[in-house]
């Protein structure tokens, strides 16, 4: 092959993808130079772990004797970077009125140090989460393996930091947090939604809690719950809406339960067994589970079924 | 310990593992140098989006105040690099015969010369993608957001991009893309699927489209949702066939339906319940649902059923 | 906005903020410097790959032409490097006597030795594991593709070298090397679990395998497959308990099922449907099945029951 003609072809083939981005396509953005960075926000939710878990996460850019010192350098640093993303966020919104450089500059700062004020509170908020989580699961064996590994607690981490950024108004960095939350865990947890101190995931792969839920204190929820919405035919006239159910303090909600729409209060106390299908309301201090399913048992073959009954447990269908 | 036995004892524990290593087995290829590089094709796919979402994604290696150049460097530095990994790839696939050193280069810059200049079509595809996103979410608040963070729409621009390579021909490489949004995403869509303008995910975690499955324009799929195959009792012997079913267009598929088979095909505009479970055809403008679901309600204790008759909504059961 | 003015809020922000450090909770491990490296563990982790899967993962750090020394060298250095996330380990468990740091370092290096004199009867499993992904997905193309890309066979090895160190008694090191692969698979396979050679997972997100489960050879299974306990209300009194079913040999469970308990088994041979619900043991050579599930087919309008009745396939419920 001759190396001028391939260089040719390759430089032809890059002007055709550069001539389509002047096609007006919503996909292209290369107007705008200043918007958050993905990978930016990302370290920063990674460099916030070890601010709220002092001394769980080793740091290797800043070597110091005294942690104390190590997190002080660290917490400056994400102030800095986090202070940058949400200036640009901010510009970034389309709804409002673009602010001059000037104030887009001070309402940053403002929603900055807001946000690391609120570090203590949401901290107290953890620390409820990590006693919930040792108490809930036997297959904890300590407080360090759940801050470490557990899928769960990082899911809940991480909303509670976003959480927070989103009741400041500040746009598409809270939804990149917990997206990097749900991609590392598979559980999506909307931003927006309200959840109580004392909060139980296990497993968690599949769980999504919808914008709009409230969650109330001591509530615990296993992989594969929906708290989500009925049909959004409504589309983007639903936006804002209360669409998702309210969970009260200390329910249960086991494997594979859905619980849907904005009218639905499930009371405290209750139990909401696996794999059930629940569209409105349920009392307090009730116990619901799917009828004992029925299955079909046969011989290998496939034609003959199993002479001997067999009855399911009478256990109540927890699946954990 | 004296670092001299523990020098020896690792030495001899190495050598019995590099021993092992002569035993045929299928997971050894120390024989083999050149092979498609797991790292390098992931970092290939982050780049491509820069290149489809021009502006979206920044580019630590190149600075350019035109991001035009930008996009050009980027563009011609990951021609170079895919055309090295195809070629790996080629020579890889152990069903072909052995290609010469020089056919199997030719053969892989024809390839990434077509899949490059497939590029603008691509990206009109992604941007129907995108309108379907915004129009499909009352939570989505800007087209920002839904590239930046959408685990949907990042796995449909993977799936759009490894499709390309599929119907290339090339070995491994487009599995090894949908296999990476696979693990960013939990959403599983085989390379090997046909899908139409307009498609959108929504939460997506669980859901699997099947390497056979055709799909087609403006089609909403929710989480856990399966487009899949019956029994592969057949193994290897089922390969090439269509194992999984046609999606019309219009389809709605709300959170955990399974719709399985090869000849199973959903009509234009029907819309599929949450949670429902399809092994045969269904036809034009039909919505399906399970029957509400019956549950069982009882009191804390768990013996007395509750009294008042907890009835689930009338609202078709479309999770979300 | 005041530079001198910025640098002391934040200065007092960040000393509130290690203030907090001090009210004795569980998330602050400010005095104990030295424990396990998620980070480092993940990286290991990952090194391992090289070495039970010589030639298939490209090292960066160390070149060379015969890749027999490549892997010794990469060997050694994990040896080392594991060597001290184990020692920092059993530092780390609060549960046992503090042994002094002598005692610890010939503990670790025990357990080390121990493990790498094991990786031969790991690979001769994964080796099973290979030929049974390969046998079991028509949408497999080469051995290459499966152990570069399958999200089950990742997560299989995995488990399987965490399992060793969990045997080793290791605390925290064989979870979080766990939890990493259900980060990038979706699948959650406790590092206790005992598994037999040739299994098989598809597609895999939503797997949960319990601490106590034990699973023969040759067992095959799906997405979203749970097996897992009964109700936890005993929390940590239930701590080492058998909770998870048994899986005998040869035995096949599809897509969605759910089996549960700790004295649930499934007799050899048997096939489990997809989205069955067992709480209770099944002979051997049977096969179950949820009963023919029952739908609601209505005209677009809502209203008008489909007239013609659609019948599911005959086919066994056999969700891919």
């Amino acid at each position: 092959m001759d190396q001028n003609n391939i260089r040719e072809e390759i430089g032809g083939i890059v002007n055709k993808i550069i001539a389509d981005y002047n096609g007006g396509k919503n996909i292209d953005a290369v107007d705008i130079f200043n918007k958050p960075d993905r990978n930016e926000v990302i370290d920063i939710v990674n460099n916030l772990f070890s601010v709220v878990y002092p001394g769980y996460f080793k740091d290797r850019s800043y070597k110091s004797y005294n942690p104390e010192n190590g997190v002080a350098v660290i917490t400056e640093d994400i102030f800095y970077r986090l202070n940058k993303q949400v200036s640009l966020a901010l510009d970034f919104c389309k709804t409002r009125d673009q602010m001059c450089e000037e104030e887009r500059k001070e309402e940053s700062y403002r929603v900055c140090k807001a946000f690391f004020e609120k570090i203590p509170a949401i901290r107290e908020f953890l620390e409820t989460d990590l006693l919930a989580t040792l108490d809930g699961d036997p297959a904890a064996k300590s407080f360090e393996e759940i801050i470490l590994a557990y899928p769960g607690f990082i899911a809940i981490t991480i909303y509670r930091l976003a959480h927070e950024l989103y009741l400041l108004d500040v746009p598409v960095i809270p939804r990149l947090m917990t997206e990097y939350a749900h991609s590392k865990t598979g559980i999506d947890i909307h931003p927006g939604a309200t959840i109580g101190k004392s909060f139980f995931i296990d497993h968690g792969t599949g769980i999504v809690v919808g914008e709009t839920s409230v969650i109330g204190e001591n509530v615990k929820i296993y992989q594969g719950v929906t708290i989500g919405a009925l049909s959004t035919r409504g589309g983007q006239k639903l936006s804002g809406k209360k669409r998702h159910p309210t969970i009260e303090d200390n329910v249960v909600i086991y494997a594979g339960a859905s619980i849907l729409g904005g009218d639905t209060i499930i009371g405290k106390n209750s139990v909401i067994g696996g794999n059930t299908f629940i569209t409105s309301s349920v009392p307090a201090d009730t116990r619901v589970s799917i009828k004992n399913p029925e299955m079909e048992y046969r011989s290998a073959g496939g034609k003959e079924p199993v002479k001997e009954e067999i009855k399911q447990s009478d256990e109540w269908f927890y699946i954990i």
